[in-house]
């Protein structure tokens, strides 16, 4: 621990007290390294404030003596960017003692949340109302709304409610100077100047901490459909998905596939059944719900999937018969990354086109890829209606598992974001920067994150907040 | 003109050719002075124009002659944020050359207007492809796109589509160095770190130059029902509203006056009758508009009026039986703030709260206000469904003009904006800060303003882009 550290503990040992302070290294260990053991580093304490008040006085304390924080919610980052640096030379800042609903109002469709609120728990506090809170996502039982809303998560809700950007009314945080941004009264219009809240959604903890979130609730669910369909290509499916769209707003998830990584899952998967009898190349899970009890999604379902039968559009289509069905139908999409990665070492790239170009782009990429890559394999899956996918290039059959992590990853990853900025994309879709992409940003973008570095140094001029995380800075 | 001046015309004259800069002092006058004639400056010249590359040079020229540069639009600032100041030192960039569409895709629901279309014609251009741009506002035969956003500008839909920020999908900008952002692709998901476009919406020019956005659309309007409602407080219109909104998402407006302000227009225009016999202390103005041809609007607020008459939450409603009865009503509701000036001098003040404090704070902000500065009266009418009012005080009867514009004005500006803050409001809801609420703003919340500051220094460090406006900088 160096001395700016200890001194640091000593000032906050009355405010934080015991419970809120870490520095037994058993109790540290788990929160040195991200949860798919990608990134590690060292952190010689944990600070874990539980109350808005508590931050500030670690914040204006952690300037003073110019002591780094990694500020940490449920360690789920995809991207490494909740990882302590190597050098120990910053504490953890944990969020998860700050766990209270503060205030949920299902009349005026808003919960206000801390930042250490579990996703899976904001739901059920939600559901427990008669609301849902309707972002979701794989890590959803350790993922926090502090994290989700500085990553601007997404998930597969997406389609419908927006990503946290759009769910997220207003942010409460303190700034690197120990001041509170209160923006969580919610205010349906407020016009004063540059938007902060916005600025720090997705701002990774670079700029300060988020301790609380306004977000929107949904209506409960009344009723829901999950459908199957089996189709020629990604084109087709975007058909489908027009059509749908142009004919209901209950369209919530639009998961595109192709039958490589079906086969996968059924094989991963032990007692998994395709969903369709027949071969098909390409395969779309939709949900289809409602608030309104008196809407019919099945109904709606079949009637549009019936017309995209007659014309072509799809090849062969199911409706889900039983709520277990549908579960098997989204166990199948949600082990498609497991499955992928049973079958060898590979590199994923998450990644966004516009929704328009993502038929032609997962076509054309996956083929200049496999190309440039011999024996390498590529193809992508995920969330169509967001122009969003999860982008897998597996090494090719028989080479050495750290040879392809050490070695080729880059140069794939590299060769990959290229294709993605050419059809005009982004480099990362819902995960975030981190430290994993973050020399990527700075070689594709250089103007963004000049502009970036220039608002990061003029809010964060010591660089302690989140260092080496989305932006590298002297 | 100053050196630097001169140098940066000579610079640009080839870059621009003569189209593109106005040095004719009587051409010049016009767009010195704010549309409603309470601020003026002086620029020695007119910078303008036609494309985002011609933007590039002139900002790029700008910052190496260290020229300040006053970006306008339509000149229908509400509060001279687009009006140089008085000693020369700033040139007019004006932005209406770039008048172009450049895209209007009504099937994906999005069109990429330049920063120069007026919001009228912008209007007619998707009206004439089938879909509609839904914000409006009593400037949009002047305002344009590049100032709307860069005000996050609100109107009168606010309450069904959001302000500026919520219908744009992406803004393409040159930043102060000279540099494109170029964020037009409308990516559904984009995790790269700070996001740029939200920083520009509402920078009001400080932070570069909005040169083009992608904006969402909406169906056009199939069928639409206009109601016109007499109740006795703003709790009642909110109870109205809540009750409204879930039954429907049909409802684009909900305006609410009070009687006295009813009358002022209806005695301010010729011909005008109020739109229901007898007297009620307030009055709501509801707008419910589809896109959908087998929908009711008008059955719909037919039905909830009735119930709501019943159960005595509106003492009388009437819904317009024809077009011109609609615009009637509506023409009713744009005249408040003339006829309010026809009464005598009077201070206004663009204001939200919570939604939920509002009903609350019209009635007892305006008997504080009354209290406070015996003689005056205090009104407020606007947009009860966003939280946002127009907030009037009329100076007491005989009351000199010039003295109380010049001294009254100010101090009951701050006791409003202190009501305002107590209630957890803005004193800027949708007209923005530029010159006439920047110390304002700073005095009521100096730490917002210090990390605003901090930012506009780190992208325009030489304070060249709309000086004086939103933010005092060293």
């Amino acid at each position: 621990m160096t001395p700016a550290q200890t001194a640091l503990l000593q000032a906050l040992t009355p405010i934080l007290g015991d419970k809120g302070i870490v520095t037994d290294p058993a109790l540290i260990a788990p929160w040195e390294v991200d949860w798919r053991r990608r990134f590690s580093g060292h952190a010689p304490a944990i600070l874990a404030p539980a109350d808005t008040g508590q931050v500030q006085a670690v914040l204006r304390a952690a300037t003073e003596h110019r002591v780094r924080l990694v500020p940490q919610g449920g360690n789920s980052s995809m991207v490494g960017g909740a990882t302590p640096p190597d050098d120990g030379s910053a504490l953890i800042l944990s969020m998860r003692r700050m766990n209270r609903i503060r205030r949920m109002d299902a009349d005026a469709g808003m919960v206000v949340a801390e930042a250490g609120v579990i996703l899976a728990d904001l739901h059920a506090a939600a559901e427990a109302e008669g609301v849902r809170f309707p972002l979701t996502l794989g890590a959803k039982g350790n993922a926090t709304v502090g994290g989700l809303v500085s990553t601007n998560a997404g998930g597969t809700q997406v389609l419908r409610f927006g990503t946290m950007r759009g769910l997220t009314l207003g942010v409460e945080a303190v700034l690197p100077d120990g001041s509170l941004h209160d923006g969580l009264s919610a205010l349906k219009k407020d016009n004063r100047g540059y938007d902060l809240g916005q600025l720090l959604i997705g701002a990774e903890g670079t700029l300060g901490i988020v301790t609380a979130a306004a977000l929107r609730l949904a209506p409960g669910i009344a009723r829901s459909a999950t459908a199957w369909v089996g189709l020629s290509d990604p084109a087709a499916g975007l058909t489908l998905l027009r059509r749908l769209q142009a004919a209901t707003d209950m369209i919530e998830s639009f998961e595109i596939m192709p039958a490589e990584s079906l086969a996968a899952a059924v094989a991963h998967l032990p007692g998994a059944r395709a969903p369709l009898e027949g071969t098909h190349p390409w395969h779309v899970l939709i949900e289809a719900v409602t608030g309104d009890a008196q809407a019919d999604p099945t109904a709606m379902l079949e009637t549009q999937l019936a017309r995209a039968l007659e014309d072509g559009v799809v090849a062969d289509a199911v409706i889900a018969a039983s709520d277990s069905q549908a579960e098997a139908f989204w166990l199948l999409r949600h082990s498609l990354s497991d499955a992928e990665r049973a079958l060898g070492p590979a590199v994923q790239h998450d990644i966004a086109v516009p929704v328009d170009a993502m038929p032609r782009f997962m076509v054309e990429a996956a083929a200049a890829c496999d190309a440039r890559f011999p024996g390498t394999h590529a193809s992508g899956f995920g969330h169509l209606g967001d122009g969003n996918i999860h982008f897998h290039v597996r090494a090719a059959p028989g080479t050495d598992r750290d040879r392809f992590y050490a070695e080729d990853a880059a140069t794939i990853t590299r060769f990959v974001h290229d294709l993605v900025m050419a059809a005009g994309g982004t480099i990362s879709a819902e995960h975030g920067i981190g430290q994993m992409k973050r020399d990527e940003l700075a070689r594709l973008s250089p103007e963004r994150v000049a502009a970036i570095r220039a608002i990061k140094t003029a809010l964060d001029p010591h660089g302690l907040f989140n260092p080496g995380k989305l932006v590298a800075c002297a």
